[in-house]
C-alpha cells in the first residue's frame, strides 16, 4: 500500500486542502495518506481556532487515513524546528513512502537542489543570515537573503522573490529534515493555488486561506462560520456548525490574554529571561508594554518590532504561558526527534496502516495517554489543559481531562 | 501626643473593630491611632472582599489617623511572620508608645509572661511543637499544646482552652516580636466582645465576626450589603456600596480559580516543589485533585488535611500564583525585617504624625512606587495586578496601574 505523508494544521481544513490532498494522492499515486497535524496549539504560535480532535475529524471526513499529533514542542516552533518534529514523525511511522507539500513555487527539483547545499550548513551562509538578524532582518527575511548571497545561480525566475514564501521556507526544512533524518521517503510539491498563505481576504469562488477564513469568522459575530461556508467542505462546516454549538469555536488569543498577563506580570524580568526564546532584553520591552496594553492584540501591536515578529512573540507568549524555560527544553531534548507517535484518528485504512506500524515504527504509538510520561507528552498535556482554560468555564473541567480520556476517532465511529 | 498602633485586616470594618479602637485610644489614653494592615491579601491567604484602598477609607471614616499597609511578604504568612512584619512596621515609624490588640484572654499579663518565656525559643518547647506537628497536628493545635506541656504551672483558668485561640496566638506573637525586636513600645490587650474570629454566625444584634459578615455578603447575592448593614459603620456602608457600584466588590478566591488552576496545571512537579510552603509532596496531592476539582472551595475541600489547614492551603496557592518561591523569599530577606513604610492614608493628626516620622523612622517612608523598587515592593506591586486580575475585564487595566498612581488618601479629601 503506497503512502503519501503530509504536513498539516487544518486551521480550519478548507477547500485549498481538499485540492492539495487529493493532488498529493493523485500525482504520487499513493492509496494512503498520513497526516501529521498540530495540536491545540499552532506553528504561529496562536491557539487553533478549534481544537485539534474537531480538526482531526475533518481530516478523516476528508480522506485522510491516519491523523497523528505533531507534539507540541515542534508544532509551535520556527519553521525548522516544525519541520524536523513533522518529518521525523512521518519517517518514524516506517510506513511513508513519500512527503508532499504545498508550496508556492511547485518546483521540487530548485528545493532539492537548495535543501542538498543547504544541508552542509555552509559557513557563509550562517554569517550572512547572522548579519541579517543583527541588522535586525526579520528571520524569514534575513533567510531569504543569506539564500541569494550564496546561490546567485540559482537566482532564476523560478527563485526570484519566491524563497522568502513561508511555504517554500517549510517546503526547504522539511527537504533538510529528510537529508539530516536520512530518510527514505522522497519529497514531492504541489504548486499551490490562488489564495496566498498570509492572504486575508477572499479572492475567489471557492478557494480563500485558512488565515482569511479565520478573519471572516471573527467578523461576522453571530453569522461567523455560514460566511465561510463557500470555502469548506460540508462537513468541516458541519463540524464547526457543532463545536460553536458546543461553546468550543471560535477560540483565539484574546480568550488567554487574562492568563498571559497573569503569567507575565507576577514574574520579576530574570524569570522572564529563563524562558526559551527570550533573549536580548525583549522582557523589559514587554514588561513596560503590559500595564498599558487592554487586549492581546494591543499588546502586540505595541511591543512587536521587524525583529520580534508576530510569530515569533506569539511562540514566546505561548512558551510564557507555559513556563517553557530554557532548562525545560534542555530537558524535553527535542533535538533529539520525537520520543512518541501520537494518533489523533483513523479510518478502515488507518488502522491497517497502524496495525503495520507495530511492526515498521521506531517510536512507541501512543492512543491514550498513560501516567508514565515522557516529559515531550507531559507538555502536550499541560498544551491540553491551557486551551480548556480558553474556552468557556462551564467546559474547563471536561476539556482539561480530555488528554486521558479521549481515545483516538474512528471514522466508523463518529 | 501619645500613639497608640493596632495591627487590622478590617475586611470589612464592623463595629466589632469600631469596639477595639475606641477601647484602645480610650484604656491607653492616647491621643492618636496608627493601623498597620494588610493589603490586598490576607493572613489566611485569601483576597480581601475589598480592596486595600477601599478598607484604609473605611479606617480614616472611622477616626484612625495613619494607615500603613503591612508588606505582602509579611501580610499572608503564619502567625509568627504577621505578628513580626506588622510590629515591626509599628516600631519603624518610632512613633508609637503602645502596641494594643484584641484577645480572647484580655489578660497580657500571661501573654506577656509566656512571651518572655518563648523569646528564650527553650528547646523542650520547639521539640514539643515538632513532634505534635510529625504526628499530623494543625500548626495552632501542636503550638497550643507544646505550650501547655512547656507551662503547666501557667495553666491557669485563664489559659485553659485560650492559648489555641487564634488573637491569644497573635497576641502572644505580638509579644514575642516586641522581644524580638527589643522594642519600647508597650503591650496592651483588650478582650474580644461576642464574636469569635471564625464565627460564622450572627449572635449579636450589632457585633458581627468579619467572617459572618463575608458570609452574609456572599449569601445574599444582590442584597448582600444590605444584610450586614446592621454589623458595619454607615461609613462602612456607603463605602461598599460605591465599591459594589464600581463593580470591584464583593472579591472572592473563586475569581481567582482559573489563575490558579493555570499556574499549577502548566507546571511539573519539580516546579511546584521550589514554591515557598510546598512541602512533604503537597503538590503531588494538588496536581491529583486539581482536574477533578469544579471550583476552588471543592479544590479545597478535596486537598485539605489535619496538617494542611485552610488556611495554610490558601496561602500556599496565593504564593503559587505569585510564583513565590525559595529562592524569591531568601532575596526578599523578610527576617531583617520590612524594607520601607507604605502610606495607605491619614488625616490631619496622620499627617503630623507623617511629619514627626521624618525625624524619628528608621526605614524610608513610601507614599508613591517608584521606579526603583525593592523586591519586598516588587511583590506588593505584582500582589497588586494580581488582584487586579480577579476583577471584571473592563476593570482590570486601570486597577493594575493603581499600585503606582494612588497616592495616600487623604481624610480632607475624600
Amino acid at each position: 500500500m503506497k503512502t503519501v505523508g503530509i504536513v498539516v494544521e487544518y486551521n480550519p481544513l478548507h477547500n485549498g486542502h481538499t485540492y492539495h490532498f487529493t493532488e498529493a494522492k493523485r500525482q504520487t499515486a499513493s492509496d494512503a495518506v498520513v497526516a501529521v497535524m498540530s495540536g491545540h496549539f499552532l506553528q504561529r504560535g496562536e491557539p487553533a481556532i478549534v481544537n485539534k480532535w474537531a480538526r482531526a475529524k475533518m481530516a478523516l471526513h476528508m480522506g485522510v487515513d491516519l491523523v497523528l499529533e505533531i507534539p507540541f514542542i515542534y508544532a509551535t516552533q520556527n519553521a525548522e524546528q516544525f519541520a524536523f518534529g513533522s518529518i521525523a514523525t512521518l519517517h518514524a511511522t516506517g510506513i511513508v513512502d513519500e512527503v508532499c507539500f504545498g508550496s508556492e513555487s511547485g518546483d521540487i527539483a530548485w528545493i532539492e537542489k537548495l535543501a542538498a547545499i543547504l544541508a552542509e550548513e555552509p559557513l557563509a551562509f550562517q554569517e550572512t543570515l547572522l548579519k541579517g538578524l543583527a541588522q535586525g532582518r526579520s528571520y524569514p527575511a534575513a533567510y531569504g537573503e543569506a539564500i541569494q548571497a550564496l546561490l546567485p545561480s540559482l537566482a532564476t525566475d523560478t527563485l526570484q522573490g519566491h524563497v522568502t514564501e513561508p511555504n517554500n521556507i517549510l517546503g526547504l526544512n522539511y527537504c533538510l529534515a529528510l537529508h539530516r533524518l536520512q530518510s527514505p521517503m522522497r519529497p514531492a510539491t504541489i504548486k499551490r493555488q490562488k489564495a496566498g498563505y498570509h492572504q486575508e481576504t477572499v479572492t475567489d469562488q471557492s478557494i480563500a486561506s485558512a488565515t482569511a477564513l479565520r478573519k471572516l469568522i471573527l467578523e461576522h459575530a453571530n453569522n461567523g462560520i455560514h460566511a465561510i461556508r463557500p470555502y469548506v467542505p460540508q462537513s468541516t462546516f458541519e463540524i464547526l456548525q457543532a463545536e460553536e454549538a458546543a461553546g468550543r469555536f471560535p477560540l483565539t488569543w484574546e480568550r488567554f490574554y487574562p492568563y498571559l498577563q497573569h503569567q507575565l506580570l507576577t514574574r520579576w524580568p530574570e524569570e522572564l529571561a529563563t524562558i526559551h526564546e527570550m533573549n536580548e532584553g525583549i522582557e523589559h520591552r514587554i514588561l513596560q508594554a503590559l500595564p498599558r496594553s487592554t487586549s492581546f492584540y494591543h499588546l502586540m501591536e505595541t511591543v512587536k518590532t521587524k525583529r520580534y515578529t508576530w510569530a515569533r512573540l506569539q511562540r514566546l507568549f505561548l512558551y510564557s504561558m507555559l513556563n517553557l524555560t530554557r532548562s525545560k527544553i534542555a530537558v524535553i531534548n527535542a533535538k533529539q526527534g520525537p520520543a512518541y507517535i501520537r494518533v489523533l484518528g483513523f479510518n478502515r485504512t488507518g488502522k491497517r496502516l497502524l496495525k503495520r506500524m507495530k511492526e515498521t515504527s521506531t517510536l512507541p504509538v501512543i492512543t491514550r495517554v498513560a501516567k508514565d510520561k515522557h516529559p515531550m507528552l507531559t507538555l502536550d498535556v499541560q498544551a491540553g489543559a491551557l486551551y480548556a482554560l480558553g474556552l468557556p468555564e462551564s467546559l474547563r473541567q471536561k476539556e482539561m481531562q480530555r488528554e486521558y480520556w479521549q481515545t483516538p476517532l474512528h471514522f466508523d465511529h463518529i
